[in-house]
């Protein structure tokens, strides 16, 4: 084959993927698409043979006229876009249509005028903003990444701006987590009056969680957990971590015993990312349920089956445990719920750090908080961690290719970036020398911003690979060390963890705080 | 007044009552009510006074020309019903509709041509077949009466026949319950097959429950108590007594510690209907929501929303408890969730005795029980126990002057029965003399026949009272004896009742069988 034959093979194939991962049920494509990445990887290698350089994928979009070439050489791929496009159009009238009826979608506030972040190339954000985007707690799907602004003036929750992060700072003496600084959580809901109390010498309790889904935790589901472990230290602070083994069962196609053994995993993992096991507690809903019940039936008492259906967008053929799990998440923001933990406190305030696709739960709980006569939760949201082939959804545990996992070695780490990792970089080195790289697109660069600690050191990655002079493989290299250095450090640390420091988090106990 | 202005004034005084009883929330019109009460009692007495006999309510239709007089003297009645007619009608057809969509409402079991029931007058039916009627486990509404057969027919049920009660005799040696040898057990599913599978040496039991909406049971909660205790005793078999304190809580306007606080009281009562404590195991759904609600989960991710909607008539402003609770209800049918008290055991086959309009919940069971890989509950289904005031809904807790409680005195009984009863009796002395009285409509007799053990008494009541030569006030006068000395034993026997026996009652322990 000639260089130009090969060429177009790769684009063949690729598009061949890309069409197999669109459609509807991809698992069921699995076996196919791993074998076409082996045949699509070969072909690569016979194209770095025959030219002597790494195959670039096409230069993505920076402004519209490139966005044309695109369309060009990748019909198949602009087929599924649109196809994926009306999908997704027809899924959010739907969600629309029941939202109208959401009585409890009246939460608007205001929205400060900037956000001031400290690295504006973190900031994922597509220039698009008419794109189409669905973002549910089971779903999210954005053409080109996810529109965060759009999301924060949909949702009516308020940007996290540098304000924030600098009384974090003076009211913890700690500098900002790098989540802060770099604006990965980037809103919230009534944070600012949380630390308003906690300036007065009130304190509060942070309450985060998961749903075991994987046996293994990947990079996006730590996230929460390593910022979460950070805000303990620096205030000081309880903790509650919810295990939705209950959820992971009516909405998956997943066994109670399989999610429990999961969850036990996953468990390690949680316990891995340093928390205080005095001052946290970590449950599972189908071990704690005696203390949840009575909440959970005072919040679905408060929550009609209209208004469930408007805020999470469930249909009539969904079973009757998923409308019905809303307020299962909604408990733990109560202390009311952790008699013993809290030891009879119902003054503590509750802060939830997630990602923003939890929001529909604590915009239906910070409702019915005030209804119940209790504390009304504060949030604080991150951005979703980006799947290796681009960020046009969140890493998913069902789908080990977009995937880096706490249990991977290091060499499907460096496997996994090479293969999957997609890149901003330029088409060519010729390219990449004139164009230099998109750092909004590129996810190594990505990865790095979340895991860099240096501010120095990922301003200067991002200088010299915007403008070429860094190429492709050197960032790709350069993840490569930082992940399997954290990873590693984490698997040692996991492994030195007890049956019984396990059971002591879990145990329904008095935290002292 | 003459004598005709004083039956005017009582007949008019009756329609207001009647007319506000049949508003939409007849409990805001208490007050009211009570005091046009004491307004029409006054003006009996006076009746009684002026005429030298007591006042008889008008002769009600045993005939289609009869029905006609009823309907000129009280239009207002019948205006009322009209409405009630209607309204019936939009009932219906909101159900019907979403009963199309009801993909689990497949089973329809073959009717055995004739129910050759012992006492024909104790079957509570009217003669009219094209009534509108709603049976649902909130709401019982029957113009004219309850149609039983119809019943059978819509729910797709058997009907309960001589031969199984004769099958109840011969295997257990026992002479049949005279709630099964007068038809009031009247329907069943699967009681054969639960009957072979005993008959081959293979064990089962008995699942009853109780939602608690009231202090005190009145005599139309007690039928299923005290059949199930008759079953337990002839057949020496293990019972599970279900109290749905989160049930009450979902659907009625009460709090969790008002369910409680009505469900400690009821357990008293409940006990005292004269339970084994080696094999009865009493809970609360909040008590035992740890081992209820893994089982939970497995129901409800069997049954669609659409499903519950079609099988129960729910509607979207319904909060999202009440959809989800059905699967709380249906896991007590499973032994698999009883793993203490059955001691592991999972070929227990389950009888469920109840009152037909649970059946939805059953009907729901035996469905996802298949789906489970469980054994489907058996049921046999009682009628109703009537108001006071007739047949046409059920005797009820939320309407204290239609109900016989417990924990009323001699003399409250007295006074409710002489007031309240409806009495089939004849308009007039000479008219009853003459047509006799309507035993179907009496409300008193209705009571003797679920009372009185002795067949032979019973009948010849039937024969004197049918024919005219037994009047209205010596069946009440019965009534009273039979009812203040059934109750005031319960009244001592609960007494005795420590708090030790309920909490061994409710005991997560195994059972003895």
């Amino acid at each position: 084959m000639t260089e130009e034959q090969v060429l177009a093979a790769i684009t063949a194939k690729g598009n061949e993927i890309r069409d197999l991962k669109n459609e509807k049920n991809p698992e069921k494509n699995k076996d196919a698409i791993t074998r076409l990445v082996e045949e699509l990887l070969t072909l690569k290698e016979q194209y770095k043979a025959q030219t002597g350089k790494d195959f670039t994928p096409p230069k993505p979009a920076k402004a519209p006229a490139k966005k044309e070439v695109n369309k060009d050489t990748q019909p198949s791929k602009n087929k599924a876009k649109k196809e994926k496009k009306v999908a997704l159009k027809k899924k959010k009238k739907e969600f629309s249509q029941s939202k109208q009826e959401d009585p409890l979608h009246d939460e608007k506030e205001t929205l400060p005028s900037q956000g001031q972040l400290l690295l504006r190339q973190a900031t994922f954000q597509t220039e698009s903003h008419d794109q189409g985007q669905i973002v549910t707690p089971w779903d999210v799907e954005a053409e080109n990444g996810v529109n965060y602004d759009k999301l924060i003036e949909q949702f009516g929750c308020s940007k996290l701006d540098s304000t924030v992060v600098d009384r974090f700072e003076r009211l913890t003496g700690h500098k900002a987590h790098r989540y802060l600084r770099r604006g990965f959580f980037f809103a919230h809901r009534d944070l600012n009056e949380l630390l308003d109390a906690y300036e007065k010498g009130e304190s509060f309790y942070l309450y985060t969680g998961r749903g075991p889904s994987s046996g293994s935790l990947h990079m996006g589901h730590l996230i929460p957990f390593t910022f979460n472990a950070w805000l303990q230290k620096v205030f000081q602070v309880p903790l509650v971590i919810q295990l939705t083994d209950d959820e992971k069962f009516l909405f998956r196609d997943q066994t109670l015993e399989e999610s429990r053994r999961m969850m036990l995993e996953n468990v390690k993992d949680i316990i891995t990312c340093g928390f205080d096991v005095n001052k946290t507690f970590i449950f599972a809903n189908t071990d704690y349920i005696q203390h949840l019940y009575p909440q959970v039936l005072k919040v679905q008492k408060c929550v009609t089956y209209n208004q469930a259906r408007g805020i999470f967008g469930f249909t009539g053929s969904d079973n009757i445990g998923k409308s019905a799990f809303p307020a299962v998440q909604a408990v733990p923001s109560f202390p009311e719920t952790f008699p013993i933990p809290f030891g009879g406190r119902k003054n503590l305030r509750c802060l939830i750090p997630c990602a923003i696709d939890q929001d529909p739960y604590f915009r239906m709980t910070r409702d019915v908080a005030s209804r119940l006569d209790y504390l009304k939760p504060a949030t604080i949201y991150s951005k979703f961690f980006p799947a290796l082939q681009g960020s046009s959804t969140k890493m998913s545990a069902s789908k080990a290719s977009t995937t880096i996992y706490l249990s991977d070695s290091a060499e499907e780490i460096a496997t996994k970036i090479k293969r999957y990792a997609f890149s901003g970089g330029g088409e060519t080195r010729a390219d990449h020398e004139k164009y230099g790289a998109n750092l909004k697109l590129d996810i190594p660069f990505q990865y790095l911003s979340f895991m860099l600690e240096d501010d120095d050191e990922l301003a200067s990655i991002a200088n010299e690979y915007e403008s070429g002079r860094m190429m492709s493989g050197q960032v790709k290299e350069k993840l490569i060390r930082v992940m399997t250095d954290f990873i590693q450090e984490m698997q040692e640390r996991r492994r030195s963890i007890t049956k019984e420091q396990i059971e002591e988090f879990m145990r329904v106990r008095p935290l002292r705080f």
